[in-house]
């Protein structure tokens, strides 16, 4: 917690990648459950306080709920408690800074607020991200044939789409990120779509998990000119880690190269470096280290200095990928602008750059990146 | 070698991974070879003394020697052969401030000290791990059947993990780690080791090295709630390196985390940060930057960074890997402690943590965790 | 840029691999392609002078140019175009204090510098690298049989090899480096080749992209005894960077280990620790960081680092990769120069080595090594 330079401090964020808050108080299992990506607390007597995330919570979070930094955990969440989610989610959400957050609302949608109660508790805008395998998903669950899927998605995607900035793959956690660059033809699609109807009339759950289709769905969304944001690298124990390189995209970054459509890679961790590269040589790729910021706690500097060895400056975005818990817009943003604080004191020191250079790489990264690329000032 | 916070230069050890000593003395030759994974001192003039694990035998062992810092290789080894080996071995396995050694004594077992002697030399406790591989091929090489094989190994492990606390899986040097997750049913067990013994027959000496044999032993070490090592990542030239990436075990771990059953990750370097995720995932799953500690000398400070980075503090063990040289015991030990420190006066300066957690994380990591996972107490 | 070493700063350098450089005066846009790794200035709005390779050449090339440190891009190019090319490329090839430059002259002849022109501009000796791939298909493109094929390439090969330092291969741009360690077989060079011929009969380009055509021509250099170099990791958006991570080489340097020919990583950003882990373990394995040295400005010290950990220090080489632009000879050398000194205070300042020491890494890294693998004093 070196202080921030003061031109970090002030400036104006974008979250581009986050989803919605809980509204009630969770007990300390629930807390420690949804601080991390680990979806249970080990019986092998480990607190997830006992990490870097659980160090940033009591040093970082603790003073924006009036207490001592270091307060411990149990004190922590007491006063979590009688000041109440409502308090909490908008101490915290408005404690970040940002001007605009994109919601990405297709996870667990029932438990978490809405856009618009979103907007209401952060003081902020809020925009819209749609999450490609749940539109698919909710029209098979509306009914459709393996011939019509394609249409069905097709015009639902339009609907949704309607208001929304950008869309979203987790073909990550579904099939890894090995996807052909070639858009599939109407009948491959077809063919899969009956595959995965076989399947569930058989009883597997609605659940999209092939390779074909999430292509499909990608093509769906770089058709309509809409970013794509694609889940990379970490998450939790549901990811196959070894099949989430951003490199395993290559072969679809090279065929979606003269779209025009920007490709967004969020979180990356541990392969940033491999991002960074990516965002680098293909001119429509953009890369953050989203989730792993505040999971990382202080060291999120060391990561933003490694992704920052390649990336164009003008590639670089801002998410927290915070879900659930308010404390992780808080921590995501804050430890965001330490990074760069960090990063940009050590390079001044240097003499590697100058404080105009510096000031504007705050700027692209905080939200000038995002506001062009989403087209958020048309908005 | 900034000096150690107290707290973290008193901190007794368990040392949850390492091997015998040799008790003769070593010519140059000899020792650097054994220096390092590199198994030849190359003929294109290179001498392993210049690495930083040459230099910090030269920094950080001479003094214990009684000579000055950075003394020469030349002299350091004269020194060393004029105080005998017996007389180094006390002084390096003592200056480690260990109080547990696990010991795998199933590598060069001839050429090594047994545990008994062991103890003697370093004044402290030490146990047993059982290296599977070992078992089943002693079992082989005793004389068994293909259909016996399962039954025969189950005997002999169950004899020799008697007194041990743990056992150890080496696929990673034999098949690497993309092991299933299934456990292998008795026939497919008995046709893997009909293929192996045919092998054999045809003139292969008797090493494992088929997925389902390795799969088989794991499960047997599983079910008998013992805690499983994997030698994962750096290793010598015999590594298949890009095969040892801990997340291709992530199948095998979805399907032992109902066990209760702790798996232990060793090494892990370069994929330390791969290692740390899935500890902080999977609630049964430990990890270690051993063997790597010593060999990247002053950067061992580095790297314990990055596997905190994800890590649970709970999760997080010390190791050394030391295999023969004293020395390497005094340096794992000595660089695991510099890491920690240099970690913790970042930490402390920057104010992200408490002296109390601190000192926390240094009893979790240093032998609270290694304590209650091999139920240490209770011997 | 905290002050270098002395005897970092007047080292001499041996730049074992680089290209030569263009003549003419590039406009914005062409500088800004030859500047990274990237082939088109993005459409999205972003400037390649906003990374940190673009920081570095306005605070470390400006003032060679009689500008100050930070002068914006524009002023930078103006600068350089009233300077004109001839008296550019003098400036920043002379202040690299280079006294070798061993010149991959194989791609892209025409547009850049000849070997002699080079030795003109840089007043420092010139040595050849033979690109094995570029012998094969100019071979091909005289023309010759499937069954000629080895024949025609081996008498072309000695011929252009008559006066080079040593070859390199390509291959990672074209097969990616998962090599069988086989010597292929004559019969098989032949039927490879006379697929390869039947494409080009097809309409396909003459481009040699077949993994037993690689190992051939891999092998006719350690025949030769000449150090064979791999472009290995970090390039532009041809590469499928997740196949060149220099581990897959694993079963080739296994296979190579008992010729006594030197092999040369070349590059290996991201995978450098893995190059640094081969060069330990494998007698006749050395490895640099060379494009990335400069792609990564002031972070070159961080890769360097991480090279460090384990590659044994008469492994490690120095390297440019520098192509086109003079600017990157001088980035490269000076951000190589900047990461030693940088690696080398920390130590210094915690007592890891002597100055004794450091001098003697300074000594082996920047032109010992080289000196010594590609025999430079007989020449």
């Amino acid at each position: 917690m070196t202080a921030l330079l003061d031109f970090v401090a002030e400036a104006p964020l974008v979250d581009h990648h986050c989803h919605g808050v809980v509204t009630h108080d969770p007990g300390r299992e629930e807390f420690e459950r949804m601080l991390t990506e680990a979806d249970v607390v080990s019986p092998l007597g480990v607190s997830l306080f006992d990490s870097l995330i659980g160090l940033a919570v009591r040093a970082r979070c603790a003073p924006v709920l009036d207490l001592p930094k270091h307060a411990p955990a149990q004190d922590y969440l007491g006063r979590r408690a009688e000041l109440g989610a409502g308090e909490v989610n908008r101490r915290f959400l408005r404690a970040t800074g940002t001007t605009d957050f994109l919601l990405d609302g297709g996870f667990l949608p029932g438990s978490l607020t809405t856009t618009a109660e979103f907007t209401d508790l952060a003081q902020a805008r809020a925009h819209d991200i749609v999450r490609l395998e749940q539109v698919a998903e909710d029209v098979v669950r509306a009914g459709t044939s393996a011939a019509g899927f394609a249409a069905a998605f097709d015009a639902e995607l339009t609907r949704r789409a309607a208001g929304a900035v950008g869309v979203k793959s987790i073909a990550a956690y579904r099939v890894g990120l090995e996807l052909s660059g070639a858009r599939p033809a109407p009948a491959e699609v077809a063919a899969a779509a009956g595959r995965w109807f076989a399947g569930i009339e058989a009883g597997a759950p609605v659940r999209l998990a092939d390779e074909v289709l999430h292509r499909h769905l990608i093509w769906a969304g770089v058709e309509r000119g809409l970013p794509v944001q694609f889940h990379v690298g970490y998450g939790d124990s549901n990811v196959d880690l070894h099949r989430c390189d951003p490199l395993l995209l290559t072969g679809l970054l090279r065929a979606t190269r003269g779209s025009g459509v920007p490709i967004l890679l969020l979180h990356n961790y541990p392969f940033h470096r491999n991002a960074a590269y990516l965002a680098q040589v293909f001119e429509h790729v953009f890369a953050d280290v989203g989730l792993c910021t505040h999971n990382a706690g202080f060291r999120a500097s060391a990561l933003l200095a490694e992704l920052l060895e390649l990336i164009p400056f003008g590639k670089l975005l801002f998410s927290t990928d915070a879900f659930g818990l308010a404390e992780l817009y808080h921590l995501g943003s804050t430890l965001f602008r330490q990074g760069l604080s960090d990063f940009l004191r050590t390079a001044l020191a240097a003499g590697e750059l100058s404080e105009v250079d510096a000031r504007r790489l705050v700027r692209l990264a905080g939200h000038e990146n995002a506001a062009r690329i989403y087209r958020l000032e048309s908005r």
